[in-house]
Parts: C-alpha cells; sequence; structure tokens
C-alpha cells in the first residue's frame, strides 16, 4: 500500500487527491499540506476522508507513515520541495514544470539520485488513449522511418492575467507539455528550436512581454522534424491534436468529443465542440498517471516519464523561448 | 461509334444527351425526338450540334442511320417504346421503370430477345462510386456470408402534386431504386416484402392515395435479411446510404458533400449539407450508364443492368405496394 | 443515505455493486443474496467491504436496514422478487426484462403501486451519452416532426448457447432493449411491429426454435415510423447505432471508440474497432443509472423508466416475437 | 470564343488542352507548339482536333487567330514566353513557376503590363473546392480575426531524380504552391520565413543539395503566423489540408477519398486511401482555373491569380530556400 501526502491542494493537487481515493485502491492518502491552508480546503479534505492537514510541507516529509508525495504546488517551489522530499526518502510525483531554474533541477535530479527515490513529472498527456496510440504505432514501425511529428495544443480560452504573470510565459506553461510530447512521440531528443510568436489574443498578455500564438519547428536528433503550434484561444474547445508521418505511412490522432451526434438539418451538419479543457479531456489520464506513479513505487520499477524527461522538457521551452525573443533557431543542450 | 437517338427531351433525357456530347466521344447523337417539340427543345438540340428533331419516336426508330436509343418519355410509354425499338433492330437503354404492366413488360422482353437488341435499364446507382464499393465488398467476400443489407434513400424535398399524380406512386418511381439496389448489393434475389407506409410529410399525397414515408423490409432468397427506409422529405439534402453487414464484418457508405470543410466555432462543429439531389450526387454515375450501354454495343456483351433486372425491380414494387396497402408480407413472384 | 441490497451476484449485478461502492457516495451496499452462494462471491463481497452475504434472497427483503434492492437474479424470478420486495417497503431496482408473463407483470406492478415504492427498469441505453443526445433532439424539436426512428444494434459475438436457451429468445433477451429505445427516442408508444426473423449465425441457436438476426418494423401510435435490425454477431464490436428523422433534419449518433486514431498507410486509413460489448460502451451509463435510481429516493421523485416502460418492452417483445413466427404485422395491446 | 494556342505539350499541357477541348465550349484550341514535337504529340493533337503543330512557340505568338496562349514548356522559358506571349498581344496563362530570376520576371510583368494583356498563373490549388471554402470562411469573417494558418502538403512518392535535377529545388517546385496558398487563405502577404529542411526520403535528393522533407514557418503582414509542413512522400496518397484558426473558431479541410467506404472488419475499419495525386485531385480544380482564365479574357476583368502573386510566391520560395541554407529567418522583399 503506497501511503501518500499531497503538497499544494489548488485545482490540479485536488484532481490527483479525489483520483487516488476514488480510483486508487493500491494507495491512500493520508494528509494535505497547503501553505494557504483554510477551512475550505480542511472540510474539502475531511470529507475525502483525510484526517491530517496542514500549512506546512515539511509536515508531510517529516511524517514517517508517508512513503510518497505529490507536489501540486507552485512552480517556484518545485526544485526545492523535490530535494527536501528525496532528502526523507519520499517517492516523489511532481506536477510539471520540474523548475524553471536548470542548475537548480540538476541539483534536485542528484539528490533524488543519490536517495534512491523515484520521480515521476506530471507529463500527464502520455497517459491520454489518443496520443498514446500515435506514440505506439511510431515505436512498433507501423508509419516505418520518422519524418514529421505534427502537434497542435490549443487551449479553449487565456488564463487570467494574474496567471499569465506568475506563469512563467506561454513556452514553460503550456507549450512545455507539447516538447515533452515532440519527445514522447518521436521517440528522440531535440537537437534546435526555432519560434515564431506573437501576442494576437490578448493585448494584456502582450503587456507582459509574453505571447499567447506561437508555432514552434524543431530539429530532432534522430534528423526527422517536428512542428508544435499552439494558441491561448480556441473557442471550439480545447485542441489536442498530434500526428506523425513516415516512410510507410502517417497516424493522426482527432480529438474528442463528449458524444458522436450529427445534426443534419438545412443548415449543414453540426458535430458536438470538443471537451472543454484539460480535466475533461485528460480525465482518465490523469487517474492513469498516479497509477502509473503508485505501479512503479509498488514495482520497484522507473517511472515513465521521469526527472530527466522533466529537465529535458525545460530545456527546449529555454531554447524556444530564446528563440521567440532572438529571431533566430536555438541549439537545445545535449545532457 | 454507336449512333444514338433520344426519345423524351425532359430532365433527364437532357442530362443523358448532354453528356453523350461532352464526355462519350464513342457515341454520337443524331437525332432527338419529343411528343411535346417546341422551340425550346429545338434550341437546345441545336446547341448541342444535333439537328434532326422530331414530335414522332418513330421517325427515330425508321431511322437507319441510327443503332441504338435512348427512352426517356413518361414510364407509361416504356414497354411499346421498347417494343417497336426492338422491331426496328435498335438497342435500347430505357429509364427506370421498365414499365408498369407486368405481362406487357414480358411480352416488351420476348420482343428484344427476338430481334437479339441490347436493353439496358436506368438503374444508374449501379455506377455510383460509393453503393459499387459495397457491392464489389460482398461479391467479393470481404463481409463473409451475407446477413443485413441497409439502405437509406431519402430525397431533399418532394417533387410536385403534379409529378406524384403520374409517377404510379412511391414503390414505383422511388423505392424501385432501392429494391435494384437491394439485389445488387445482395446478390440475390428477393422472396418476400413488407412494407410500412405512411404519409407524414405532405397531406396532398395522402389524399392521392399515396405514400411519402416507408420502411421496407425484405427476405432474400439467399436467406439474408433487407430494409429500406425511404422518406420524399430531408432537409438537409440527398440520403443515399447503404450498407451490408455479414459473418467477417460490415461495410458501408456515407453521403457526398460538395467540400470537406468543418468550421469549428462555440456552436460546435459545422460540416456541408449533402450534394443536394440525383442530379448532383448521381452526376458520374450518369455518365458511367450511358458509357457502359454503349460499350455493350460495342463489344457485343451483355449491360450490366438488363432487362429482367428492370422487371424485377417492377415485381418486388408491386408486391411492396400491395404489402403496405394490405398489411401483410407479400411473397416476391419468382420469374 | 440509500441502503441497498443485491439480489444475484452474476456479471450484471457484481457490476451494479462495484459502481455502488466505487462511484456512487450517496448509497451504501450492505448485502448480497445470491441463490447460488459461494465461496467466490463471498470473498468477492468481502473486498467490495459488503459482511453480510445470503443465499436467499427473502434475507434481503426482510433486513430493516436496507430500503431499496437491485435485482439481479435471473428473469423468471423478476415478477416475484418485485413482488416481494415492494410488500417489504423496498424501492426496486430491477434488471431488464421485467418479467416473461403480462398478468404477472401487471399483478407485480399494482404492488408496487400499492406499497408506494419506487420501480426502475434497468434500461441502461436511456443513459448512454449518445442515444441521449438522440432523445433530447427530438423532444426539443430539433428535427420537427417526426418521420423515422432507425435503431442498429448488433452484439460482437451470440452468447453461449446454455445462455441462449434460458434467454427468452431473441425479442426478449436482445431486442427488448431497441423496443425501449424506440418509445424512448420516439417520444411515443408503438402500435404495431413486423419482424422478418432468420438464423443466420449460429445454427444451433435454430435448434433452439431461436432468431440470431432481424429487422423489425415499428409504426409508432403518433404516425412515426421505426426500424431496428439486430445480429447477434458483428465481429467488428458492438454496433450501437441510433437516428432520428423528421421535418426539419436529422439526429444521429455513431458508434465509440478506444480512441481517434486514423493509421494511414498503402492500404488505406484504418481506424479501431468499436468498443468490444456492453460493459465498454455503456460503462458509464450503468453508473449513471443507478444514481438517477438512488436520486429518485433520496428526492421522492419518479425513476427515469418505470415499472410500465418494462411492461411496454415486453408487450411489443411479444408482438414482434409473434410476428416473426406467424408472418404478420401484430397489434401491440394499449395500456 | 476565346482561341487558343498551347506551347508545350507535357503531361501538364495536355491536361488543359483535353479540359478546354471536353469541357470549355467557350474556347478552342487552334494550335499546340512543342520543342521537342513528335509523332506522338502530332497523333495526339489531331484525336483532340488540333490540326496546327509546329515546333516553334513563335509560330504561336504569330499566329493573328489566336488571342491567348497557354505556356506550359518547361520553367526556364517562362519569362521569355511571357515577354514574347505579351508584346504579340496574346493573353496568356502560364503554368507555375512564373519564373526563377526576379528581375527577369519583374521585365515580364512590365511588358504585360505595357502591352495591356492578361497574364494567369497556374496555381490551381486556388480552384479547389476545400480549399476555397477556407478562404471564403476566412474571407466572410467566419472565424474572426485570423491567428493562424495551417498548410499539410505531401506528394505520393517523389519525381524522378532527373526531375529533381531541373525542377529548381522543393521550395521552388514543390512549396510553391503552399507560398500561393498561405497568402490566399490569409489574404495577407508574407513578411518572413523560417524553413527547417531536410533529406529523409532519398539521399539521391541529397546528393543534389535538395531537400525532401521540410517545415517551414511563416509570419504574415497582418500578425498572423502560418506553417506549412512538406514532404516528396506519403504512401497513404496525396496529402493537401489546409486550416485557418482565428478569433471566432476554426475551420479546416480534410482529403478527399474516391469513395466514402468504410469496411469493418475484426481489424478495425477500413477507408479508402486519399485520391492518388494532383491529376485526381486537382481534377475539376484544373478545368475551373482555365475557365476563370477564359472569362477574364471575355468579361476583360482581372484574372484571379495574376503576375504579381506568380512573382511574390517566388519572393517567399527564395526567403526559405536562404533560410532553410542559412539556418535564419529571412524576410520576404516588399514589393
Amino acid at each position: 500500500m503506497v501511503k501518500l501526502g499531497l503538497i499544494g491542494a489548488g485545482r490540479i493537487g485536488r484532481l490527483h487527491a479525489e483520483n487516488v481515493v476514488r480510483e486508487i485502491p493500491e494507495a491512500k492518502l493520508l494528509s494535505v499540506a497547503d501553505a494557504f491552508m483554510n477551512e475550505e480546503i480542511r472540510k474539502w479534505a475531511l470529507e475525502l476522508g483525510v484526517c491530517k492537514v496542514s500549512d506546512k510541507a515539511q509536515d508531510i516529509f517529516n511524517d514517517p507513515n508517508i512513503n510518497a508525495v505529490l507536489i501540486c504546488s507552485p512552480s517556484t517551489t518545485h526544485e526545492e520541495y523535490i530535494i527536501e522530499a528525496a532528502r526523507c526518502g519520499k517517492h516523489i510525483f511532481c506536477e510539471k514544470p520540474i523548475g524553471s531554474d536548470v542548475a537548480r533541477i540538476e541539483e534536485a535530479l542528484r539528490v533524488v539520485d543519490d536517495n534512491r527515490v523515484k520521480l515521476q513529472v506530471g507529463f500527464v498527456r502520455r497517459f491520454d488513449h489518443n496520443h498514446k496510440k500515435v506514440h505506439k504505432a511510431v515505436e512498433e514501425g507501423k508509419i516505418g522511418e520518422l519524418y514529421l511529428v505534427r502537434i497542435t495544443s490549443r487551449d479553449p480560452q487565456p488564463p487570467s492575467i494574474e496567471y499569465v504573470k506568475t506563469s512563467g510565459g506561454l513556452f514553460f506553461d503550456m507549450t512545455i507539455h507539447d516538447f515533452d510530447m515532440a519527445r514522447y512521440l518521436s521517440g528522440s531528443d531535440v537537437d534546435e528550436v526555432f519560434a515564431h510568436a506573437s501576442t494576437l489574443v490578448d493585448p494584456e498578455i502582450a503587456a507582459l512581454g509574453d505571447f499567447d500564438t506561437a508555432v514552434v519547428t524543431l530539429r530532432f536528433k534522430n534528423g526527422a522534424l517536428g512542428v508544435i503550434d499552439n494558441c491561448r484561444k480556441a473557442v471550439y474547445g480545447y485542441d489536442q491534436r498530434t500526428e506523425a508521418h513516415g516512410s510507410k505511412g502517417c497516424v493522426l490522432v482527432e480529438n474528442d468529443r463528449p458524444n458522436t451526434s450529427l445534426l443534419l438539418t438545412a443548415e449543414g451538419g453540426l458535430s458536438e465542440k470538443f471537451l472543454w479543457f484539460f480535466v475533461e479531456r485528460y480525465k482518465n489520464a490523469f487517474v492513469e498517471e498516479i497509477q502509473a506513479f503508485v505501479h512503479a513505487i509498488e514495482k520497484n520499477s522507473n517511472p515513465p516519464v521521469d526527472g530527466l524527461d522533466g529537465l529535458k522538457a525545460v530545456l527546449i521551452a529555454q531554447a524556444a523561448d530564446r528563440s521567440a525573443r532572438e529571431g533566430r533557431p536555438i541549439k537545445v543542450p545535449a545532457l
């Protein structure tokens, strides 16, 4: 039985906690910590059957009954909490991004290694039924030698400006999922990126020096090319399409809809909007990623997305951000 | 070179004529006859490069330069014109239905046989790129042993009441195409039919004692079952779907659209309406059926849809009409 | 809190039980009864947190802590258990069919009424995300006046011959779902049915005097027509399509697939098979139907599918079976 | 009546000639010139009803009966023939690319202007039923303010190495269509391009210093971004998808298939391969573009794709080629 502590009870933290309680009988959530602990969180935790709450992550690290933590606190705390957790011998599931400071991430990975704990990073899309199929088709050689990877990733609506301010920017907050997806689908590291980025959706985002629309091209180490298109706004719902093209064919996945209905009228054929956002689209994937983490602990195997994957996505994001700002392709540092 | 005479310059007659002139270099249209010959038809024929026009079909039958006729006159004239044409040694393409009086049709087929001319009946849907594929999949055993044939056939809008009055009724005018399609797809004759029919679209059709909506079930001689659903109104365009289900799988075809566009907005995904009616949907099939007729003459081979096919569809239509009126399944007479 | 007892721990009973425990916090499963109680069921119940087990349904009816029962025992026991449960004041969820003897079902419904307990029948497809959409489009007038309802329902593979023997026959075991669906989609009762049925899949089914393939046409009380096609075998997976056509348009739903992938190769485009069977396809619907039952009890409202719905589906099934055997359309008795 | 002369009777020239003869009654093909005139071309022309043949383009320019020319000779001759034709007062349809030397193209456009003849460039895809729909949706504001244009363009198989040698390279031979498409869909000129290009399909293409796979990102003058992905090989058929995303939605078009069939078996659902190549996919578009040219002459209106469009596509191709070779984004010169 894997005994978990949750650090950070925001939207994503609660989602993981509820999945653990309802869907993962092999794990038990014992404790919740949140720096801004309040009555509402306490009530939520109680209803979930979690009695221990605290406003200090350290209480979880120090709890001998806990053997694994879910780090869902703000991104700026990730490296620190990974280091603390690892030193206390806890296995770690950490939400993306793993951090923003490369040296600090590298330090955290060393501590994780030294303490022989497991670290899984929350690239939830790897657990999606659609993207998994593209990955598998590439891996099994169904499309032959890989030529191209194509990723479309558009949010239904931009986040609040408050969120944008502390998000780390488009490439670190949003595209980082796609950078990991590009590595996952291609089975290759990224050698070079170029980004054309703009602010077309919201001038307030421009005022912050951030972008809301981007096209990023990638050159993979294995020679294949890749392209990601991002936009912070897609009024028709969360747009999450992936595609891999190669010498023997092409595999692609479309978006999910709440139902398969088609209403045929004098206006044409009307189908449903796509599932609205990541909570709906990646509902099952969120369960599967925590299951995978729990199984890795139980079976003492490697988590399917590890700290190095987390670091590599950050390095690509940094290169993309620099490319967009300097107007030139940027090499991604090899590790 | 096949030299053709057209009898009946209504909509379908003109369509065939124009296809011959523009698309079938192996054939030449020499003459047009229409009982209601007028200035407009004369002008149309002239523009098409046809100099000979007449208000008598007999002028075409007597023309020694003509070796084949396209009978596109009203249904009530079909048997008579087939007999006349056959006696004059002309090959015959006859629009559907081949006739309405079974004894008279049988006589016509005998005359055709005796005079060794070819007779093709205008079941144009056999030449459609979609339905052909279903037929071929069944024929090639792709779906194994046949269990079920399913045909949906709905017109975008009911014809004028004037047309309905002389149409022969829903089963002879509209479903007759589906009865032929059922035989074509199943590769089997029909043993028994049952029809539930109603008048839901237009009370004026009910006043004529005709139907505008029907579901017909078929039991094929080979044991498989079939179902046809018909409606005189489908505001979203001509609905022409076929399907065959068997022991190894199922093959089905969807409708054609003018383009593949999908407009994704806050309302959902909007695709195009289906192609509006038979002129649009069976555009190429109309060309192919006359090509097939011309080739059968040139190569002295059997036309792909012959007089017996025409007669059999009429027999099924009669059984369906009787079934709908008497409220019981009716056996289709074997030939 | 709704306290439940399960009667019958076969496949469907266990499925409901597990859904109650995992997905429906407002309900609690207290007890399991199965006439063939054994070690395996005991173990399963224990793991689910249910301590009370018995080989007598009566133990559940007598249990004062239980206020509602899930009847998942063989069909032949349904009327009797409904009567017993109602007399003991328990609310009742009963799997389909509600019974096979009409007089006995009517008696059961009277006892239910007299004892003012709620009775919901397990027509799970009403809770499917796809069919619900068709129902709603009809109800909201999106397709105008209803002309036609079309239902395709094919199982991936025939059940065991042992199962077929006691199933009650194709119309009572399989089509009964579609009869309820026809009423649900059309919003109308059925006036008359005609069935063409065959045994094409398995001669052993024929030896039992049962059918495995059928086309049933329906005339609804509101004038619209309907058609159901059934087959016990569809190697490409569970085929569950519904469609409603009317004066303003047509609404239809396609099958669900495990993912949206399309593999494009030199052979063509390959998409996934449909979800394999009802457990996969109606996974969420099974949860929703029990939720609906629990909510009806909590809010003292009418269940969405009641005893009369159960009875009406049986009456249509009887008419269809008689139609197939006597070769003529049969009126469905009005209640 | 527009009287045409054809210069260059290769594949594309013959295709245009046959379309003129069969599909465009308002035009007449009087003469064919080909520098490598031979018996085969003579025979082909004769069968088409064209009596005049020559091995000198000049014979066509000098023919007073001819008022318009179709330039389908090798790309290297385009500017010269445009200039000659314009000086002789002939209207000009010129296959893409309009040329390769910018100064020479500019000179040609001046001569065209000075002689007040019409010049249309063969960007046939603007006449495709699918891409037209995307263009129209953008133009009519259906997707609001434009954010992104996405173009996928992959050939079924690489051309012969002989062809590649004289093709001018990937960007001038293949992507040039997409550069025009990008301008057509966005309604904007291109400000800057960046290209990641590779040779993944065929090492012989690499040996020539050319590319066979590329991802090109574009920054439009109106602020929107664009991306084109190209590959010389797609074994599943010609892949021609376009998409435009904006503030109110997204419009996209899928590929065409020869029929809509879906074969459902135990392996999954098999749909047809896409139409094989440009001859099949752009069949109707090839007719429509020459019709548009003929109509522009008849109505003395501007052709829908003119010389400036031809020049602008060349300028973008040059910038893309330079970008791929120098590894940096390149500004497209404004005109």
